[in-house]
Formats: structure tokens, sequence, C-alpha cells
């Protein structure tokens, strides 16, 4: 119980898209603003992660509080790879909880299309520790999870198709997902077919690169939307340090927390946003949340339990395989696909009014994860 | 009040260091908790401005957690450009502030030296407004506080012997501080014929590149150092948007609420760190701060009434002019300055047992500024 309700939710279109970086974080941060009713807003959090390396702009916070006239308040870009979303969006919390700030502006932002792809290949290595030998041996992202899937194959028999169908479980939420990167149907076939990135994982197994924001009011007054639960842990930095290669236990642990200080359990989720960055991470996602058992995550999947008309729904908004991974936005952009989950207006959205609903984001290979449980009291 | 404590403080020397970035940040962090007794961490908050442009290297909280082996605790870095670590510092305190966590610690860290000029001069220049018209026409840091000197010099009669009177105390502080940058001792004549910057700053009046790492651990938890009060603005992103060229106002309002909070005011300070990026900022921060009246800072110095021994000291580190300003480091750096003073073991010690000490933190030529007031209790 955090006592923290959310009040407004804004999202840009996600893909690739002209409006520069500082563009696209006024566009939903002004969209989240109106729809909470153009409150008092005491500080703003950023989440950001190349903002510096690929578009030179840093001070994001302070161009938020500046350019959208919200006075001398404080305003800070918080930084932790892929989960910087989630993680700006519990400094947010942290803020209103220390008493400080009654209502708080968090966005998430990144802009990648316009760079090159070694540019933005070598600005997300900085997600990873640069005195390792990993990284130099060229165990980048793609290579850390696909060494991954090969052991789960191993390990369980589960089999190539059964990651092609998450990606493709993703890609017809994407596609029915307005804001969604990819609108293009595909097929099972052509995602088995497509070419490889690191086996086993091909195309469409992995996030693309996207530009896109989104940002959400909280406040300390009340709200349909109250955030039940929030948990930020930090884990291994590098897979040499992993004690067993199914497991990222991050994620396990920020679940845990979460549940621990929501009295809830896993059985007690009704919609789920989990951080796909490739078609594997969904699968180990689930178990080590809790909502599968370990290394049965697989059998949810071919027996169709993630999808939007199964009984655990995941990434209703096409995930970040197909709504897009602009990196900094992914974890506001979970929260912004819950919040409408909630107020039954989603893309997707799912039956039986959804009353619990959990966003999983994580940072590097496991260096980071936040868990936010959000409730409609 | 805050009623958090400061336990611990941890500096490596500043200059240019053959150590790496994660080096840097594990020396300064490991000197700050052992100084604390080893404390159980709650969360760890780091300040960094350039690690992914100019180092690759991001994910600075969970290579501290991961790597000091301090378990699945929350880490985060923060982002402010150069007040990046007055922001984590206070992270640190909305953090324990909000009840999640006792005991935090925050460091703050730079590497420039290992860059080429121009590659740290971009990376700098992101934390200016990159779709503003000042940016591409040159209007950079020093090109800011130029205009802003050459502007001081005609409203008051001040002149150019003023600011280097500011020089040269800081680096006469420096030579006496062995962890700052300069050993070198130098003379008014030298500073005076300097090579010039951009006019009128010479190359003595503007803060050099420099690698280094600062830490401090805070705790609920009672210690001597008390942190009295916490503040972080954000202000005006360009100079055109400056109503009085004269005044940083992001400045002003970030030391008028420190010490609302307090309940102090200026003349109740003992010993002052301020962000010296230039010596005209130091001058017009000693202003702000209600040091000195508006527009008569110059005379301050020419009386000597910040030096070591005067009534007001102002940056007896050596400030950013000649302690060093490795940009993430240098909030952190100066609260381990006042810490020392407050403690009574500082480089360049004040006289008369110190109770109160202010820091001010800038970023951008106001784009962020935060005050903490600290009191030996």
């Amino acid at each position: 119980m955090t006592n923290v309700y959310i009040h407004g939710i804004g999202m840009t279109k996600f893909g690739k898209l002209e409006s520069s970086l500082k563009e696209l974080l006024l566009e939903a941060s002004t969209e989240a603003l109106n729809d909470a009713g153009r409150p008092k807003i005491d500080a703003v959090f950023v989440g950001n992660f190349m903002g510096g390396s690929i578009s030179n702009q840093e001070i994001l916070g302070a161009l938020i509080a500046n350019d959208l006239g919200l006075g001398y308040i404080p305003s800070t870009k918080v930084e932790g790879a892929c989960a910087s979303g989630g993680i700006a969006f519990r400094q947010g919390i942290l803020g209103i909880l220390s008493g400080e700030y009654e209502t708080v502006l968090v966005a998430g932002v990144e802009k990648m299309k316009h760079a090159s792809t070694p540019d933005v290949t070598q600005a997300i290595n900085s997600a990873m520790d640069t005195s390792s030998t990993e990284k130099h041996a060229g165990l980048t992202f793609p290579g850390f999870f696909g060494v991954l899937a090969n052991r789960y194959f191993y390990e369980t028999g589960a089999t190539k198709e059964h990651l092609a169908r998450v990606a493709l479980k993703n890609r017809e939420n994407g596609v029915r997902n307005p804001l969604a990167q990819f609108p293009k149907p595909t097929s099972l076939e052509e995602i088995l077919a497509a070419r490889m990135i690191t086996d086993p994982l091909g195309l469409f197994d992995c996030s693309p690169m996207t530009d896109g924001a989104a940002a959400i009011v909280i406040s300390r007054k009340k709200s349909p939307i109250h955030v039940r639960s929030s948990s930020q842990v930090s884990g291994p930095t590098q897979m040499q340090d992993a004690v067993d290669l199914l497991s990222i236990p991050a994620i396990g642990e920020s679940g845990r927390l979460a549940y621990e200080k929501a009295g809830l359990g896993p059985e007690d989720i009704d919609v789920i946003e989990i951080h796909d960055c490739f078609s594997m991470t969904e699968i180990i996602a689930t178990e080590e949340l809790g909502f599968f058992n370990r290394l049965e995550g697989w059998k949810a999947v071919e027996e169709g339990r993630t999808k939007v008309t199964g009984d655990k729904p995941v990434n209703t908004s096409g995930g970040l395989l197909s709504r897009g991974h602009p990196i900094g936005a992914t974890g506001i952009a979970q929260l912004y696909q819950l919040v409408r989950q909630l107020r039954g207006n989603a893309a997707n959205q799912v039956a039986n009014n959804p009353r619990l609903a959990l966003a999983q984001n994580l940072g590097g290979t496991g260096s980071y994860s936040t868990v936010h449980i959000l409730e409609r009291v």
C-alpha cells in the first residue's frame, strides 16, 4: 500500500518518428497533464538512457519543467538501462512518500531511429560492464538471451516454435494497438523463417529500436487507480555471475518484494506487462514472477494462457517486441497500458473488469528490475 | 530538519587518473562505507553526467551494488548536468524520508581526461537545449558566463582583477588540499596574463576537466552531522529566458527554499562550498545565496571576506576551479569538504569550530541548483 494514486497518462505513437527527443517528451507529458486535469506539479522525474550518447541532449528534467512552465520545481533524470522508466516511476513514488511532493510528473523517452545501427548498438552496450571480458568477447544482449534460450530448450524440451508463439501473440496484440510500432500482421511461419539474429533468436524474437515517450501523473490525492506496491532491485551485471543460467534473479526478487508489500500473490494478478526484450525473456519472466512453475512457462504459451483471452494475459500492449522499445519510455508505457486496462478502455481490453495489474521492467541482463502492482479501487 | 544524518565520506584524488570510471566509483564508495563503519546499505544513488557518452559505461548503480556485494538493493543513476551529484544526494535523502530505506550510499563520479577535448566539449554541451539557437550560435558555457561577467563589470565597476582574486583564493586553497587537482601555486599576475578563453574569462577563471569520485553514507540513524535542509530547483535552460543577466534565479530559489526549511538565514552559515564553474559564477552565487548584497560580491572578494580567514569562507576545498570538476562527483565532493570542516579536520580548516555549512551545486547555466545545509549536532 503506497497511498500513491495515478491521475493521468499520456503516450506518443511508438515507431520511427520525426519529432525530437524533447518534442516527444513534451507531447507525452502534456497529454498526461491534461488527462490528470492540469494539477499543480511539485517535481518531475524522467527515465532516459541514451539521450546524451546519440542525441547530445541531457537535462531532460529541466527541459520539461522549463518548457511546460512548471516553475522552479525539482526535476531529475534517472538511468537504469532498459529499466530507466520503471526506476523513474519509483523515484516519483519515493518523492511523494517522503512528504516533500504531493503530485509528480514521471516521463520516459527515447529517440533511437535517427542514429546509425552501430551507434545505437554501442550506446546499448553501455548497459554492460565495460571492464568485463564478456562484453569484449561479443556477448552482447542478443547473445546473452540466445545462450539462455538454447539452455532452456535443452533443459525443458521447449523449441523455437514456443518462442515464435510469444512473438506472434505480441504481434497480434500490437496490430490491434494503434500506438504500437508494428501494424503489420505476421504468421508463425514468417516468424520461424525470419533471419537469424543470434541462434536461436530470429528477427521477431528481438525487440526493435523505437522512438517514443510516455508519461504519468501520480499524487498523494486519491484517484481510482492506486499504486498498490513498488519494488526495485539490482542484480548481477555479468552472465558469469549467474548461479543458474535459467534464472534472472533480479526479476524474481523484485516480484517477491512487490507481492510481499502488496500482501498479494501472482494468483491475484489479472493483467500483466512484462519486459519481453526477447521472446525468451518473456517466458523466463512469467516463471520468475510466479505466474507459472519454473521451466514450465513454455507450456503456458502452448496452452494460450498468456493471450488476451487467457487466464494470465501478458503484454496486451504488444510488449517490447511489437509495441516497440524506446528504452527510457518502456517502463512508463507498460503502466500506460495497465492503467487503460484498469479503466476498461485498453487496446486488447481483457474481460471481467481487471482489478489488479502488474508491470515488470528489466535493465541489462538482470542488472535492474522493477515491479509495480496497480489496483482499481 | 530532515532527520537524515551523515555517517561516512570518501573521495579519490582529483586530477588525471589511470583508474577507470568504475574503479573510481568503487574506491570512493569503499572509503565512505569504511568511514561509516560498514553499515547495511539499503539503496544506492549515483550522480554521473557523461559516463554513457565518453566512457560507454552506464548502469553505474548496479555496478556498485554488484561489485561491492551489497545485495539485491535498489540502485539508481541520476543526471542533472553539473548538479548530478547534489541531485543524487537529495534523492538519497528522499529515499530515507520515504520510509523505504534506512541507510543509503550516494556516490558521484566522472572520468573526462581520457577523452579528446572536442569529445568532452560536445558531451558537456548536452547540458544545453539542443533545439536552441544559442547552442548552435556557439553560446556555450564559457560564452554564457563571459557575457555575464562583462555585464557585471559594466554595472558594478568590478574588473578582471576581482575575478582573478577569486581564482587565486581557490588556487591557494587547492594547493593546501592534498586531494585537489592543482598542487602548483600561482600568482595574481600569472592569472591575469593567462590565455583568454572567452573574454573576459582567462584560463584560471574556468574550471578544468577532471577525473574523480566522491561518496557519502547517510542514514536515519543519528550521527554528529545532520542534514539540516535540502532543496532542489529547476530554472531557465536558455540565456534568452533570463529576466536579468546578472541573476541566476535557480541559485537564489534553491537558497531561499533551503534557508526556509532550515529556519536559518545566510548570516548563520559558517563555511560554504559554492559551484564556481567560473570565477564569475562564484561571485554571483555568493550574492544569490544572500551572503552579500546584490552586485556587491566583488567587494567582499576585495575585502578578503571569502578567504579561509574571512567571515564567509567560500570553497576552502579549492572549489571547482582548483580542487577540480569531475562533473557528477562535484556535488558530493562539496559535501565531503564540509563534513571535514564540521569534523574539524579539513584541508584549510576554518577557525572557531564551524557548526553550519552550506553546499550549492549548479547544473547548466542555471537549469538546476541544489542547496544542502549541514549542521554539527
